[in-house]
């Protein structure tokens, strides 16, 4: 940890902007971004961790290896099933075309190549989606002239990343995983220059190495998201765990104090997003509030920088220790619910640093920032959403300076989304006060992101 | 059990006509059973088992016996109580013309011919619904200008039917219940053989015994109704326990090879509904699907045979063996809960005959067919749910071959149903986020069938 | 008690005048009590009691003694936090006005005069409501010009009451909160004389004291309303443990026997409400019912009177025993839930007086008659709630000569509320089918009145 103060220059501008106010110009410029309560499409986002699409091989153990290693999800309320075949991770849109079913509540595939509807047999292709056969109707008109949507997949340290794409977005257009993972060092290491620290590791550096866990929120993806770069909510985290083991001495909180404290990044190619300039001159501490007779002595933090990408991709560069890198999505799975992701990345060339680092991830990261320090944001984000919940808080929020953050995201968001995805259609909450969900809800079960599946 | 194969006379045509197809011309034949989400009214359906309505004579016991018999139901958003004087079963709405109480919900009777409500003491014949007077108001003029609407109650084999009817469906012109209950045999045995087995009983055959169950399922009625009669569906009983019990090799499945593989019964009088020439040449097992590798030796099935009538009455002949029919109805409740009902029937001519059966029942039927086998159905039909619940299902599916068989349900069904129930109107279900509801729920109790009852 | 018969002077009339219907022309008279599903709002109401809103003094005991005195409520739709500071209760708005957390849910104060948003540090004035600083940004342009509402406070007899009001609601105009509460006696016993009980107390009295209790009731507010002054409502109390105990034969109800049964108050000044004149010769008790061969011999009953005043507030002189008074309130918090308020007042001068009737409602009253009594009004409350939930019931309803008392209040509602609550906004029960919703409920956790706090 760099214990050293950072060297400003600036003298705080309290009277930046006004960028920062909700007013109706500054609100029609994300208009986009408040229809997209269900999610931007046409984006990467990660779909599970690579542990958990096991893949059973005929043949080995007892009758449970006939299982195939298929799960269902959603995402911007798309249904998706992921199989893994031979190492490979393919998936298609969860949703027969037939009835409707999704294949993944009973996975049933006959060999490497398909997947096959449980109910009425209809199979499909698991690498263009084809209708194949039909297991009991192989001759049917219907083959071979309708099928599934699929969807790319990246697999890179540990995670399975899928491209959601809207069922005629040409595969073509589908652009690299990496424009839609946060920026990269040292390749914008001159462009965002990060004196304090060492660059931060990306998921797609060699010998990178991801840890987290990923848990459903209760809430709008947004809202989500919008915590996460967030300047101005450190008193969420003044009691936490790891602050006070560090013996931390947290500001109030961090203000701009320039136009340019955030850096808006829409080059042609490569991620779309933002860099705040935290800990330069752009971004002044606050020690003290007189009027609450609160002061701050002897700062003593953890200097870290975040910056968010589309589609609501956050980096805390420097976080939760020098090398390590901390990654958050927020991923739409409805309107109202999102996956929670947190993963921890860091570049382990030998087994002994990947066995460190797991070490370190499950003993301290996992409980102490993962748990308790971020356990506060969820916490946050969902207490906010009854305020978006009936579409009358995007009007009604009076932001301040520190809003800058948000807006400036809200704003870009809406110029460089791919698509608005449409609300989910035929399947999981769509409606929402379906018996169905009211019989899960009688027995436990909360609104989840995997699907149920079902063994007779 | 006839394990002789069946003489087929035909080679399979698969270009069978087009109908099958949901195009619009189609779609528009079945308009009104789409409009059906509430299901049909004026038709018959079962209410209770008899032993689920049993009389407290008076005078017997101790206090409970003032309790009276009577009990609350839901049926295509009509309420209904039911109560039973003398042996008889009287059923009428379960809404106090007051102010909308339950009658159902603290029974409370006077006498064998009334029925008053707990709240405010209105009291209502049994057998004409009139507002015969009000406990604590026996002169108010109310009384005998207004009423409830009573309900025709047949019973038979041990099973209750209601004729649930629109409140201006006059009593005139109810039709027997024989009307809304699967076709006869040996009276149907001209007209539909079959060689393979016995004559079907029927739950209306002097000595029918009828053993079964009912649970409330999660999801439209149609959904349900549509699994009873499918063809296709054979692989979600694959590995039933029945199946392999008996050492039965079952086809992939079966395929219509005819265009009049379904005859439609609308004769004037009598039962609407399908006949469907199973295990004639009409229809063949498909034994092969080369694409998937997959090939069936030694067929070695139970021959059966499946109709329905309206208002959505499933029979399968022969099924789960000789001399035994099983009965399905799918009966809605609302719009997105129905009650399923599995009985199978009997003829038993002496009390020897009732003891083996109902043995065989409980030891055998009840849990390897109506659960282990049925189990499926039930879950394959909530599976479909979300594709259907928002509407979009029905033109958004994609349908085959062997969907001949729901779509020309679909059809009959349209042409020949009494009425569409409305959507239910100050009851269960007519608001489906009621706190009451989430009360319940946290409570652990699901959607139900039967009005819980308190007794203070 | 007094056991005495009363004189009665008037032979009853059953033809009373027609406005006991429901017609059209009726109706019109109360179309802004049908509007008033979230309650009337710029009116007193019970917020806690006193006991459960105590103050914990700095510098006492361990951690815990940093815990504000915090706690948040929703009532009409409006969210309010109260916080207890050198004993003064202080009522603001609980929702920030910066993203609409709600202030309670982690409560946060760094003063006496204040109270902090746990998200942002958005602080506010107590007394004023003012936005006076932001924690980490304290030279904001937003601070002072903006804030949340302010509620008037008046704590009496163990009781905290809160003027919930509309933002625009000058506090100029509220009234005191005798205006708001039921008619006091002796001033009104020339008005409304009872020759036989002694005059009622107030909860306003010198040396009242208040002891009840408050829950949720799942249902409208007014279906709870109504069932208070119900007269026609006494089969669902006849087997009462507290009407045996007592050896009280009660009648089979009550019907009004004059035109001029119920006494509407609208002075300009004081509480607007309507007194019912029961057990005059303008009430008659029913003794027989010919029809069901129902006859009250040695009638024996408690003599109570029942009136009711806005916003919805009931009392019942005379019950359960001589010198006490039931209060009820019936608080609105959604559209279909309330707060159902039962507290039994008496003045008591000496310590010794306190502690007696403490000793009887602990051990008496709140088993036999808060609950044992009024468990079977909420219960009947909440088996008609279906009926109005989708708004039809207002309409379908059959009313008759015992309804007298419901209408009269109706239309006196609709004249003298001083408001409509609109629809919750941006909080909770605005959206019903919320995924948090669904979460708690899972979870066991059924909708509730207080805010659910959390402590990291």
């Amino acid at each position: 940890m760099s214990d050293q103060p950072v060297v400003r220059r600036r003298v705080a501008q309290h009277s930046i902007s006004d960028t920062r106010y909700n007013d109706a110009k500054s609100q029609s410029q994300y208009q986009p971004y408040k229809d997209a309560a269900w999610g931007f499409i046409n984006h990467w986002y990660p779909a599970m961790f690579s542990k958990e699409l096991v893949e059973v091989v005929d043949g080995e153990g007892g009758d449970e290896d006939i299982i195939p290693s298929v799960k269902g999800i959603q995402i911007a309320g798309v249904p998706i099933a992921l199989r893994r075949v031979n190492g490979k991770v393919f998936a298609v849109k969860d949703q027969c075309v037939h009835r409707g079913i999704r294949l993944s509540e009973k996975p049933m595939c006959f060999n490497k190549e398909t997947i096959t509807c449980w109910y009425h047999g209809f199979t499909f292709n698991l690498d263009d989606g084809k209708l194949r056969t039909i297991v009991a109707n192989p001759e049917d008109k219907l083959i071979g002239t309708t099928g599934i949507t699929t969807y790319p997949v990246e697999e890179v340290a540990g995670m399975i990343f899928v491209f959601v794409r809207e069922d005629d977005f040409s595969l073509e257009d589908v652009p690299p995983l990496s424009d839609d993972l946060p920026f990269r060092f040292p390749e914008s290491s001159e462009r965002f220059p990060h004196p304090l620290w060492p660059a931060a590791p990306s998921i797609l550096d060699e010998g990178a190495v991801a840890h987290g866990m990923h848990r459903t929120g209760f809430g709008n993806w947004r809202i989500a998201c919008e915590n996460g770069f967030d300047n101005a909510h450190i008193l969420v985290h003044k009691d936490n765990s790891i602050v006070h083991v560090n013996d931390w001495v947290l500001p109030l909180g961090i203000l701009p104090a320039s136009d340019d404290c955030i850096e808006v990044v829409e080059d042609e190619t490569g991620p779309k997003g933002m860099m705040q300039w935290l800990f330069s001159d752009k971004w002044l501490p606050v020690l003290e509030n007189k009027e609450l007779g609160l002061k701050i002595d002897n700062l003593n933090g953890r200097f870290y920088r975040t910056s968010v990408v589309l589609p609501g991709v956050l980096m805390v560069e420097n976080w939760p220790e020098e090398h390590v890198v901390q990654y958050e999505w927020y991923v739409p799975i409805t309107d109202d619910t999102h996956e929670y992701w947190e993963v921890l990345v860091r570049v382990c060339p030998t087994e002994e640093d990947r066995k460190k680092f797991k070490y370190r991830f499950d003993r301290v990261y996992k409980e102490l920032c993962l748990h308790g320090f971020n356990d506060c944001d969820l916490y946050a984000r969902e207490a906010m959403q009854h305020f978006y919940a009936d579409g009358t808080g995007w009007d009604d929020e009076q932001l301040v300076s520190t809003d800058i953050s948000p807006v400036t995201w809200r704003k870009l968001a809406s110029r460089h989304n791919r698509g608005i995805a449409k609300p989910g259609k035929g399947t999981y909450g769509a409606v929402k006060t379906h018996s169905t969900r009211f019989k899960d809800t009688a027995d436990g079960k909360r609104p989840a992101y995997f699907v149920d599946q079902v063994w007779f």
